[in-house]
């Protein structure tokens, strides 16, 4: 509610309080903070502003009296009034009841929390499955987006699936990884989690099960619930999902498998061979459709991963997701899916009334740096990076969590699943570690049931702040630990 | 299914129904065309493939034989086995159920025709609501493009409200309508159709219904429908929507007005202030809230038009919804929503669930595009060129249709509403005029009824173009007549 933006003038003849006073009365006269608004703290606002609190004081109880906002008994301050409902009736539409009732769900608090903290200044992002800023290729996107800006004659709707170039460049692109397609069964998305999306809005029926890892990246999302559906949990062991326990799951309602068989997120394991002909012989058998999702292919360090089940998919009965998210640049917000024609051209038919389409410049830019040969010279050197900033987390992990965490030694992707040897609460964990600037990410919001896990990210923080992020971290579980 | 990309060899020693017949199983054994698959008629095959028919049939004949393919007696043929499923037990998922149990509706099989009909070569676009590629400032977009790529220092997610540049520009941009916001209360969208997804899927219960005028854009659309909602059509006059018929239909399950009070789409229609004031007052009495959404404001032709809604509204009743497709490039997809804080919160939370926000390039583009001055002088000029649009197509249309329609001179936007004096079926007229190569929007697709109207635009088709084929369109109009 309050950013860096504003702050009252020290050098102003109007006193700070009233400046404050006004700042608030503008945003409530303005209908940004509507009736039923609750304020900031007051420590939030002599943080922000900074100011004393007792500044923060007068001004509020100078609204107050003019019959702006109250105090409630729950604690907090609320707007009960704007400018004009003091003149005549107040007619504010109950935006509460409209917020609370609508059909989606909201993120998990943590993730909304997440979400707002990884822009905090100064923040350490232990956790994030993003590829450092350090690391962006920023000479070879000044060429790229300099070519496309000489050959860009227009920039109207794209066709449904996407531009053609672009789908052009992905489908030769997948050839890399055994994958056959044309253009026509190709659909270009606005981020994998898209693809995910359109995938809740168009082949499933609302009383769908579809089953993943566990845990799973899916978990910590909302997309396919908020539609009706329900998530089930499969275990895995350290060659990918349990086959039997999958095959003991699948009844009637099973509509999916969502699977994330190459360096899954959040535990980082890598599924052999061997594992993805038997998950694929099994689906086979039950007609049961797949999605692999293939976020982290390109991110192997010493090895290159088994091919995707996609690539033995005979019978049209996976469906591929791929994204740039992870390997050149998330804000791109492009990502695709392979699959039958059949099925493309519903989920393109969807995606015409989701958004119209991606992003023009970046579909441009993106097809321009694939064929260009700029994108697989880069995914190179990023590997090398990544195997370097691996290695160092792994020694830091030695160094600090020996006696306090298990882990594993990814083969690639981002993450290190850290298991805490004793049950604590990660919620306070959480706390503590926000309030001293380090951004973790809870083991549990990727879990069907409470784990002590904490997801570590080695591909984001710069390499020194993860040393010493890491060290205060092991602190506070210790601190934590010898409380309980 | 087919597109331009491939055709058999004339010069290769493989007879062409082989290439052919090879081409068709490629498709199958990839997966892409699945078994269930409908393919192509022989009629499209030889079109496409620019090869005589009998060809087709020699191809079709051979893959009969290998039991690929099999005639319907429904017509059609169909793909019924792939290449594994003769050696082995045919193991496809059944796409075709899981397609049609999907939650969200395909759109209007009009539509579906005309997204695709769009990018079809040679086609005269006489319906379409985006500004002629002829029109789009390249230069200007060239030099903004460059400085772009020297500023740009890594492209990761975004916040969740999107680039606080962006949301900067705009809350800038939108104090020269009137409306006064901070960026916190600034949402960027992927188009300001996806604002109308996050609407449709964040604040509203299943059974709401949702008031619009009648006819209206948001008819076209499936929106709401497929969440489970209503929608309720309200008629217009010269001046805007009726506000009697409006207050005799808000009823407890009435939700939401949507509005186009500004150039209309489809009518053309603007609103007059008085209007506008007796809306908000209603809506305000009801409690009702407001989506106003304002694409075309900066489209107009002799006189600004009213300020918007947004601009007297105090009480936070209005979610004012603003995009750069309509007077500038569509491809950009940014949109954006300015309402009260609590509500773009929970929008933004759910866009985190939709596609994690809007690409970075995109919005980096369009800040810059604003703040450096370039967009107010293009709309200028793209003014000056849309008054001579317009005109021209009137004079046109006085000299082709004055018998056999009546239209309005529309004071800003695209659109002109042709209505027939004659009723005669649209849909034999817009498939006479698909055959003929131009394409018409049917006024049929914005309406609550049927209706005799076309939604004609004269932003997008060149010049010449719009002659030849409204010429054309008049005649086709009296030979349908005539018939009828
Ligand atoms: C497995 C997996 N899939 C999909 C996504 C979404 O990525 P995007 O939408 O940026 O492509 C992520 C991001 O964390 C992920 O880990
Ligand atoms: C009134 C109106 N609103 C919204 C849109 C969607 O535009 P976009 O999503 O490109 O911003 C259109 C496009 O035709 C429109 O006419």
């Amino acid at each position: 509610m309050l950013n860096d933006d504003w702050k009252p003038s020290e050098t102003s003849a109007i006193p700070l309080y009233k400046q404050i006073a006004q700042f608030i009365k503008e945003k409530i006269s303005s209908g940004e903070w509507t009736i039923g608004t609750k304020l900031p703290t007051q420590r939030e606002f002599a943080e922000i502003l900074e100011v004393n609190r007792s500044t923060v004081i007068t001004a509020l109880e100078d609204l107050k009296a003019e019959g702006l906002i109250e105090g409630k008994n729950s604690g907090g301050t609320v707007v009960v009034n704007n400018t004009w409902s003091l003149l005549n009736n107040s007619r504010t539409p109950k935006w509460e009841g409209y917020i609370e009732r609508g059909i989606y769900k909201p993120n998990l608090s943590t993730i909304q929390m997440i979400n707002k903290l990884e822009f905090k200044n100064g923040i350490i992002r232990l956790g994030t499955g993003e590829v450092s800023p350090s690391l962006y290729p920023k000479q070879a996107m000044k060429k790229i987006l300099h070519k496309v800006s000489n050959n860009l004659e227009s920039m109207g709707y794209e066709q449904p699936k996407g531009s053609i170039k672009l789908r052009g460049a992905i489908s030769e692109y997948v050839k890399k990884f055994g994958i056959k397609t044309s253009p026509e069964a190709v659909l270009i998305v606005s981020g994998s989690l898209q693809a995910l999306q359109l995938l809740s809005m168009g082949i499933l029926p609302k009383a769908s099960t579809i089953i993943t890892e566990k845990p799973s990246y899916l978990k910590s999302l909302h997309i396919f619930q908020s539609e009706g559906m329900k998530l089930k949990g499969i275990g895995m062991d350290e060659h990918g999902i349990n086959v039997n326990e999958l095959r003991n799951s699948i009844n009637k309602s099973t509509k999916l498998l969502y699977t994330i068989p190459t360096f899954h997120n959040p535990t980082g394991i890598l599924q052999t061979e061997e594992r993805r002909d038997e998950v694929l012989n099994l689906c086979r058998e039950k007609r049961l459709p797949i999605i692999e999702d293939d976020a982290y292919r390109e991110l192997w360090l010493e090895e290159k991963p088994p091919m995707p089940l996609k690539s033995k998919d005979k019978d049209g009965m996976v469906l591929y997701i791929g994204t740039v998210s992870k390997c050149l640049a998330a804000g791109m917000r492009i990502g695709w899916i392979v699959g039958p024609e059949a099925v493309i051209d519903r989920l393109a038919d969807i995606k015409m009334q989701a958004d119209y389409g991606s992003s023009s410049i970046s579909q441009a830019v993106l097809s321009e740096f694939i064929e260009s040969g700029l994108y697989e010279k880069y995914i190179e050197k990023l590997r090398n990076n990544l195997v370097v900033r691996r290695n160092i987390t792994i020694e830091i992990l030695e160094k600090y969590f020996k006696h306090i965490a298990q882990w594993n030694v990814p083969k690639g992707g981002f993450y290190i699943w850290l298991k805490l040897k004793k049950h604590i609460s990660i919620d306070l964990l959480f706390k503590m570690c926000c309030e001293e600037g380090i951004l973790i990410n809870p083991g549990s919001i990727y879990d069907f049931v409470k784990n002590s896990n904490i997801r570590i990210s080695y591909s984001y923080a710069d390499i020194k702040e993860l040393e010493s992020a890491l060290k205060r971290l092991s602190e506070i579980v210790i601190e934590i630990t010898a409380r309980t």
